[in-house]
């Protein structure tokens, strides 16, 4: 399996009584089915991973299965802190349906993750998982990096088929592009970096944009495919004042409420996690209704 | 209930095949109830909590009470993510025997750990946990840290009853201090800080070293409280050399290295955490031989 | 003025009795300019600035104007952390020959780099400068970083042209470009960024690669100029293992090194600063002949 | 010459139009000799070293002289970004009366200040300065931190007698008195670790708080050398907010307000520092009357 292209890592909803909302969960993935978007990613960071219990996961995947065609790539997160933990968790995504998990790097123990450390659990998983593992590196929520030379030991191994990388340090991105196997994908996670990261060689990107403007996403990856640049970098301008809402300045709980103004599901985040207030809904409001005018301006 | 006096962080041991070793628990426990420790915490950092499933934890819990009379504290780590785990981890462990809760900061989406979230939190876990809970600061592994006044508002909760910091600034812990209402109890969490620390009116300490020179440890605190300072702070010295080995310079696998040269059960650490290797189980012996030596010299 | 293209961060040289050494001074700058770059930055971060006297640096900046030709840029870095000695200094740079000055954030008090500091410190400097003023971040040696909203508000300035970025995060650099008025340039300063800054819409770069290897950094300006993206990727990846050991591995002391080995002189480094050992420069010596054998399977 | 007790690091006056105020540093320094501190550190950071030039430096030095009676100390900060003009900067210090140099860390090439760098550099600096040297070390603001075995080190050079150390880390500060030999004197940078660091074992304090409440800090320290530890904390309580108000808070802007206050001359910082606004003054105003009824009230 070779990934490439644009997955939206979606936000999993809740009902105010901090329960899972499943009909929400179905009729939002189905919706974004809708979309040019090449598959999502369950249980991402944005999907609040580290707050939703382990049978809620397995559910989770489970339904999104059930609303996604085989076409589309189901990727679940299922990085824990701990090697046994992870390995269970990805063998019950498999179970469940997910196409490939998104292991993100332990962390807790920040001196103890050497080169070595890393280079045994993510063996250790790839070993146990049933279906591919992507690695996942988030220096900023985890204060730890997988080292290049890491990446490159690991790529070798035949069920690690990629990683995304979350930050926006290009000339890293450069080099995992640099040492990545033919069929090894780096994919990134942000919109601010994806243009650039495309024209360096990147094979697809993970960000929250796509949740909520996934056909400037698509359109951004199939412009610099063709050649197109100019064109990319002008739909990108486009989508990063939204972007940053939803990510940098108000992170999951902007993405959800600009989900509710796109006719999604959005609810309230998981605690400790604390709604946006009215006054950032207006703004999010508003940057949304530039980038639709934009897109009718350009059409 | 309020807390003085010395605790240790007690680490989880395992069998190779990385489940639980529940006899080596069991006779780890007891032996610390012969030394003068105040008592235990159990699934701290250094109980490799966070590698810990929830149903060891409980087991965990269960089998250290039972091997500590009611006299001796026993403090369970139940820190999760979310709000809402955090309260079940901590009504179990209550259930379960523990005497009070220590509950480390939510972390993983730092950008979101508002002072708000932080408040709301917290209220949430004292008002749902049917023991005592400790707020726990470590901000070297969290990547947050809990504002002086946010610490400051929660500890009028009448079932907050304190809080460990687990860094070496002691600006921020006089400050603590300085703002805890009489009965609000800081503990510091490494043996470098501790003499300080009690001087500067801290309530005692839970740190890796209690684990390895509990009498030690248990000196100074006596020591200071008599107003002997110059003593504490030649045991002090004593300690510090031994103390770095068990934690920054080679952390929970020294900890256990260091507990298994003392005739306690050690064991593995569980993955992603890799044993040391014999040069530092060598440089480890020497540190306690030469604590034991200097301890013989002084008695 | 408005600056595009490839300029080179020339180191100083000094001989061992730690004085300058104005003869290879005065050759290297010549030697330079028989290559294709568009100009030169005399006294930045690459020509030990922090460590040079004013007095040296009048002298530097007149001897290399006296080996360049108009139609070559000389850039004199001319940042302090005063604002009155920076407008001084880029007053003395301006009569001395400079064409423009590179002026990097006072950063010494960082809790007192507001942006309004900022804004009133450049401002000042611009007025009081005799030539264009480029704004200088680099935020891996300074620990500060101008706000994209600083710069945006100080490129309505007449005399600010421009700005250089050190740093490798693309996300600051497209919104530095996304703010940046006509005929404002944001530069780039690392090898491993320059290409994909350049796609982004970048002005040029200038960066220690172009010290080292002249004609691939101009021959990816003028491809990335050209649309022909695929051959500037390709150059970037021969030039980056090079540029690497000039730069983040060995820092100057490596640059000397790299330059001595292709018949510029090299020197060492005024102390603090050490010079790289006899492995290092081996080291060097493989990257530079590397780079030739790839540049003539190439031709 | 051994270095013990409480020294003022003194704020430079300069007039509105940036240039040094002479008539009132000298008043200022004749008003300080009125209290018992027993030295001042002049050039030190709160004296915006980084911002004065050379000559304002040499005089600066000579007028406090003209101004302290030998009994007291004058220390200057020379520290510099390279070796040779730290050496020169020290020489002339010494010329100009100093009795010992205070000198920070070169700190511009954070990557290549290596224990070896740092040994080379102040051995050099020892070596050529005609009066002794207290090493400084000041994270905060510099980025790099000297390592113990680094001072441990230089503290056998016989022109090396202590350092400042201007963090919160007090483990730091316990193992820096754990290595210093008899004579080698361990400073400590702020009002709020003074008190736990005297009790540790250091020889005295560099600290803001010293220029506006001299009597309270001298006092601390003769408590603590009195085994008075309960009054010592007590006076330290008192002094802590306004200690912070002229540090973490408002910087030198607010130090020199606060000395504006109590009878001093403070002025205008120099750019890019910016002056506080009114209602900061209100603020640091409250502090001082705070303070001085504490004073009373327990006298």
């Amino acid at each position: 399996m070779t990934i490439r292209g644009v997955y939206a890592p979606v936000p999993t909803p809740f009902v105010d009584a901090d329960e899972l909302d499943i009909p929400s969960w179905r009729s939002n993935v189905a919706r974004w089915m809708t979309t040019p978007l090449h598959g999502l990613v369950v249980l991402g960071s944005n999907g609040e991973a580290p707050l939703v219990d382990d049978d809620e996961a397995d559910r989770l995947i489970a339904e999104a299965r059930d609303q996604m065609p085989r076409g589309r790539l189901l990727i679940a997160g299922t990085g824990r802190q701990s090697t046994r933990a992870t390995i269970r968790a990805s063998r019950r995504a498999g179970d469940a349906g997910a196409d490939a998990v998104l292991v993100r790097t332990p962390s807790y123990f920040k001196g103890q993750m050497t080169p070595e450390a890393f280079v045994h659990h993510y063996r250790a998983v790839a070993d146990g998982s049933p279906v591919p593992v992507l690695l996942y590196n988030f220096t900023a929520l985890t204060g730890v990096t997988l080292p290049v030379d890491v990446v490159a030991t690991l790529a070798a191994h035949p069920n690690i088929i990629g990683l995304k990388e979350s930050g926006p340090d290009l000339g890293y991105v450069g080099d995992l592009i640099a040492v990545a196997p033919e069929g090894f994908s780096v994919l990134v996670g942000s919109a601010s970096t994806f243009f650039a990261s495309l024209v360096l060689g990147a094979a697809g990107g993970v960000m929250a944009a796509a949740c909520v403007a996934p056909d400037e996403c698509v359109q951004m990856y199939e412009l610099v495919g063709a050649g197109r640049f100019d064109e990319a970098r002008r739909v990108q301008r486009r989508v990063i004042p939204l972007a940053k809402q939803v990510t940098a300045v108000h992170g999951i709980p902007g993405l959800k409420a600009a989900l509710a103004q796109l006719g999604y599901v959005g609810g309230p985040p998981r605690p400790p996690l604390r709604p946006v207030n009215p006054d950032v809904e207006a703004t999010i409001r508003q940057h949304i209704e530039q980038l639709a005018a934009m897109a009718v301006a350009v059409s």
